[in-house]
């Protein structure tokens, strides 16, 4: 039997443009599943979405199989791609599970009835997923099937590894990478879940923040009392929780764990010199979601501060009457979520155990404090002179006819650390949304143009790896 | 006509003790009527529970009326006693609105679905307003119906004034007796809405706080963001109200507030005694709610800090995400409500701005601030040198066969101060609540003991205005 021909890259290419609202339809079923993997509620409708993506792997021809974890399965699938395939063995990472929608009156459609709705930019689509990672992850399928399709087949050697807690911290992945690992030994990881520089400007992300996420109780009395009758005398939680918590920053914002910057190093003068390059206006980025005065740490430059230094965020606080009009109350407990967005050179246990012992040293007498969480994943810096990284500059700078940049991103993928630590790969993060796309937060959205162009910058990736 | 004869006091009070089930199964009635003032939710229900009180009014011979506030409405009842009354014409003050129960999942029963129930003091009501002020109030109704049944009518000229708008800081009640001053002219007010020293030990409240209630809302940017996209840029509105409201107090539980402690008088030496005298063991007090330390400013006793020291204790906060799982956000805002108890010298009026200051001299660049209440009033002393205060504390030392005491209350009732500043009374404030009743929390009780002596207690408080 004769040998395929090289890809024919441009039909493949008129192929994705000609079946778009197909591809778009596809995204649509698959952001209608409701997969919050943070609430179980929704752990069917988890199990439903790692079905989806199953049945597409195997409608392009993969040997795929679901595969339990403790938590939600993991998708895992293999293509041997063509028989005299000479170039790397991808190992493909996505996530099928979303974010919690709420709050839910701030959307202005269902989050789980995707929408296609003209913006400024073009059409968009607005759904919980649109962009994280549902919309990103399926550019990659797409691309597989467009190559399929129309270009012969699938054109390499692909694992994809499609997991659903990605989103609740991916804490069963790295055991099931372990686990696997044999099966999953590959070359090089290709991952849709990060940004573009601006929508007309490609990117590789090289440097990812880590994370190190808590949950904090702080308890006091065995019920909830009277604040006119107890006050004076019983300790009140939510005081002691707020006195704690204002205490996690001092007044130029520097965070005030012990040890919490032990082993953050500078960044290189190379580097920054490359970020000053890119022109970065922090009143524009700040302006788009109504703010005007920067926060964070005095002392760095605005990008420093969102890629290469850590930060303490509470995420989410409540405690005693949250209802309509007064009552007057001293609650028995108060919680609070924070999460560390952590730099290379940090430990995140070390964080989780310095949190404690910050917690320890403000609480009052009386009061008890209670941890959950702590899992985390450090921070990381992708080797950005490899020849993969160079095939996807090409690649991205064919499709949008501009340079393709490198640059940081202030967001954690914990995957890469584990790909890292267990098959020892190296992640290629090419990704296709937008500073504006509103992931995590109401009308979350992806811009048609970028799924547009993601497909196609992928399909002309996988061109420059058979090629390799 | 003949003149009636003096009341026969003892006949009526075994009528009490023959009925008791009875008047159980009346305030079992109102009980059951979840009138929450709070929420909007329950207007109805307010007002099916000023119904059922003038229903047990113009049953008693009153001549009822219920007028409407921009609120909830007020029950106003009249009755002008025997025709040769010589006695004080008393104004009885209650209010048939309660706080609202949640956290519903502490309760061992529903909150609107009243249970006798066995306790290590005998039987013991459970209910929403059991004790506050449902449970209190109903009292003297059925200390009146005794009256009208065994003790040949009602004995003194009255006039009732329940209220629906207590537990929501009472805003309309001084405009409604502004605007009823003449109809309302009376001796001397009745309320029963304050606690016993201890179970076996009846005490008449001479001193209350006040109170100030702000809800604040801190605002930053338009919409929820990712904590990694964005966290070291943009203000974190969580972080911003911790950092406000963990400054309150000071290292010695000192209230930071510009400005707090202007007017606040020092305890005198012969309060300070009696107080001491009392033997208080604070210890004991926390105890029972599952405290061993106690809180507040340093350098008071026990007795000063819980009556007569003013207090900040933040009731209720809440922003961003407090679902189950992780959610890496930073919430466009978050909320507190705050009480600010106060005491005879302090204006509420300056206390809230000195709050709206306050936060003002601690927000961050870039984040807003929302205040919403702002309404309150000062602490209280009571006259304890009167013939109507040596009169109540003759009829609960012969009901107790023990010394009544005058006590301080941590607590606020606003009317009190309106009922002086609007009408020129002194209330008498002849409370049968106990320390340990969960007024304000979930399983909320009042012993049937306390109630029986409670109603019994007015019985005879009745027989003594009527001879004075």
């Amino acid at each position: 039997m004769p040998l395929p021909e090289p890809a024919p890259v441009e039909a493949v290419l008129r192929h994705v443009d000609a079946h778009l609202d197909a591809s778009r339809g596809r995204l649509f079923d698959l952001l209608r599943i409701p997969s919050i993997s943070a609430q179980e509620a929704h752990r069917d409708d988890c199990a439903r979405a790692a079905a989806w993506v199953r049945d597409r792997l195997t409608e392009l021809g993969f040997r795929t199989e679901i595969r339990p974890t403790p938590g939600h399965p993991v998708v895992v699938a293999h293509h041997d791609g063509p028989a005299d395939y000479k170039g790397p063995h991808i190992l493909f990472y996505g996530h099928y599970d979303v974010q919690p929608p709420d709050p839910l009156d701030l959307w202005t459609s269902p989050p789980f009835d995707p929408q296609l709705v003209d913006g400024p930019r073009g059409p968009r689509f607005v759904a919980r997923g649109a962009v994280d990672d549902k919309g990103q992850m399926t550019m990659f399928l797409e691309a597989l099937r467009a190559w399929k399709d129309a270009g012969g087949g699938i054109p390499a050697r692909i694992t994809a590894v499609i997991e659903g807690e990605e989103e609740v911290g991916s804490r069963n992945l790295e055991p099931f990478l372990k686990a696997n690992k044999a099966e999953l030994k590959s070359d090089i990881a290709v991952i849709s879940d990060t940004n573009m520089w601006d929508v007309d400007t490609p990117a590789l992300t090289t440097s990812l923040r880590g994370l190190t996420y808590v949950q904090l109780t702080v308890k006091a009395a065995k019920r909830d009392l009277h604040s006119g009758l107890y006050g004076g005398s019983a300790l009140n939680p939510i005081n002691a929780l707020t006195r704690v918590l204002g205490d996690l920053h001092d007044p130029d914002g520097r965070i005030q764990l012990p040890g919490f910057y032990d082993g953050v190093r500078p960044v290189s003068n190379a580097r920054r010199a490359q970020w000053d390059s890119l022109g970065f206006s922090e009143q524009a980025f700040l302006g788009d979601i109504g703010l005007s005065v920067p926060s964070g740490e005095r002392g760095f430059s605005a990008l420093e501060r969102l890629w290469a230094r850590p930060t303490a965020d509470i995420n989410g606080i409540w405690g005693g009457y949250q209802g309509q009009g007064a009552k007057t109350v001293i609650a028995a407990e108060a919680h609070a979520k924070i999460t560390f967005r952590l730099v290379p050179g940090q430990d995140p246990d070390a964080v989780f155990g310095a949190f404690k012992q910050f917690v320890a040293d403000r609480l009052p007498a009386g009061a008890t404090a209670e941890f959950e969480g702590g899992h985390g994943s450090p921070g990381v810096e992708v080797n950005a002179d490899s020849p993969w990284v160079r095939a996807a500059q090409a690649a991205l700078t064919e499709e949008y006819g501009k340079q393709a940049i490198l640059m940081g991103t202030g967001g954690s993928i914990p995957v890469v650390v584990s790909l890292k630590n267990v098959l020892g790969i190296d992640t290629l993060l090419m990704g296709f949304g937008l500073d504006d796309d509103q992931i995590h937060s109401p009308n979350e959205k992806f811009e048609q143009r970028c799924f547009h162009h993601g497909i196609r910058s992928h399909v002309r990736l996988l061109a420059k790896f058979a090629a390799a």
